[in-house]
């Protein structure tokens, strides 16, 4: 990159937070776009280490996605696991063949030796992704979940259980002690702007903000910031951040999406049916910008990557 | 076992072994029959321990073997293989999506303490097998291959190089240290017969006869020894044990077979069409029958098996 170009920082958790990197990916040069994912939610099954974020992030930047669910391979068989339940191991984590070719082929690497971010960049390379993308961290930080049912590991929360036990409070462990990685250390010095993806905020985005001295690093950020809210017309358009925001006692809406980023973002892209909200979310000192957030088509995804690429000057 | 009853201790390798293996398991109780099987060309790829030898035997009795191949699953797809090669994993060896979580299982099974013998147990009691099939030994063996292009990793040499190269010498790292298995220690002390399956006798056979002081134990052996020849009518129905008899200078017939296990057994049981050879075995200590050695169907197993069980008054 040279000296005066233009480059986003993009933080991103699961399936919402991929569609606009894949917007952004298909609009900005390699050099002008970093991805950083989630990993909080990261998960060993069968003994193999399994990064669900960066993983939907990686398929979905190399077309291998799975267009109806958003997360796992497009064509996907599940014989393996039908065998590992044979085997009595535990099958409600679905993994299909060729995704769990992944998950083996991580694990070996990082048992060889690499690091996380150098595996992520070996198997993108693989499959021929351009743009960088990287954990949030290359040492362990796990999201757990306090709730009415007792302290959850987040698959079990999320998968598992379906995100139906009421949360109280949501931990990172390890996030503290956990260093960013470097290619997020990269950004957060090098990146003009930074966006926060459409992804959920307490599950996807607080764990990246936990990390060492990261939310300190963003509140000093001297770019333009920008989130993306997830929530639109009091809905979520999938997982559970409706329900989390009730359960954390904020407002259901793109309000409650300011709220959280207070301090944090400069700007928050909402959909167009939240217009209403503009004059609260100003009162908050963020800007307010309305816009089509829901990407069902590629062209939606590549629209709104553009209006956030304007707002940015990018 | 009740102190009179009688039993067999069966030693395997492969394919010609699995098939001897399922026509004894048919006519013989759970305790009367205890198979051990091959290690030495045990081999991890993709950070999996695989054990080719223990899964054939495996999936013969479980009837889950691919019966065209002898090896493998029958009705497999090779969907993670295929990904595994995309992501720059070398594949020719070939893992069939069912066929890799018993590779999973058992590689996280081991990791997490358990032994190769506790967690064969535990695979074949998943799978449904009555009869004891335990590894030749709970320690590291590996059969390595020196030939005329250098030494070779038994995979190396089997499943790469279709062994093309020739051999000068078979090695067994780690055998003389290594103890067998609890099930065999107790089968070696039990046992009131002992059947060398017609597996390959230098590359499936000897690395069990290396374990620790087991040829010793064979030789001492009190029950009635009895070797299957894998060469009929000079040639072997799969797999190389002809081409080496030859490249190790001996006879390639059951006569070299029988030079093979001399003093280490006291019957071979040929193929009717060796017929001629009585005599010569006779001439090495070793009692001659005949009888259809040919494994076509499960009818021939079994009744190879019976011929074999009525030699040793079983």
């Amino acid at each position: 990159m040279g000296p005066n170009e233009k480059s986003i920082l993009a933080l991103a958790g699961g399936v919402g937070g991929a569609k606009l990197v894949l917007g952004l990916s298909k609009i900005l040069s390699p050099h002008q776009l970093t991805v950083i994912v989630n990993t909080g939610d990261d998960e060993e099954f069968h003994g193999l280490h399994i990064s669900p974020d960066l993983d939907t992030v990686m398929y979905t930047l190399a077309g291998l996605s799975n267009p109806e669910t958003g997360w796992g391979m497009a064509e996907e068989s599940f014989h393996s696991l039908a065998m590992l339940s044979t085997y009595g191991a535990p099958t409600w984590f679905s993994l299909g063949d060729k995704d769990l070719a992944t998950h083996i082929r991580r694990t070996e690497l990082m048992n060889s030796g690499l690091s996380l971010s150098e595996v992520t960049q070996n198997l993108c390379g693989r499959l021929g992704i351009q743009h960088v993308v990287a954990p949030m961290s290359d040492d362990f930080v796990r999201t757990t979940i306090d709730t009415n049912k007792g302290p959850l590991a987040f698959q079990e929360y999320f998968v598992h259980l379906r995100c139906e036990p009421k949360v109280e409070s949501i931990k990172f462990h390890g996030a503290e002690s956990a260093q960013p990685s470097p290619m997020f250390t990269d950004a957060l010095r090098s990146a003009t702007a930074l966006v926060y993806c459409p992804s959920n905020p307490f599950l996807s985005i607080d764990p990246i903000l936990a990390v060492g001295d990261v939310r300190n690093r963003i509140k000093s950020f001297e770019g333009i910031r920008i989130a993306v809210s997830p929530i639109i017309a009091g809905h979520a358009l999938r997982g559970p951040a409706a329900k989390l925001l009730a359960e954390m006692g904020q407002e259901v809406s793109a309000q409650g999406i300011a709220s959280h980023y207070k301090g944090l973002c400069d700007i928050l892209v909402m959909d167009n049916s939240d217009a209403a909200l503009t004059q609260t979310i100003q009162s908050l000192g963020i800007k307010p910008y309305t816009t089509n957030t829901i990407m069902k088509s590629d062209e939606d995804k590549v629209a709104l990557a553009k209006y956030i690429c304007n707002l940015m000057r990018i």
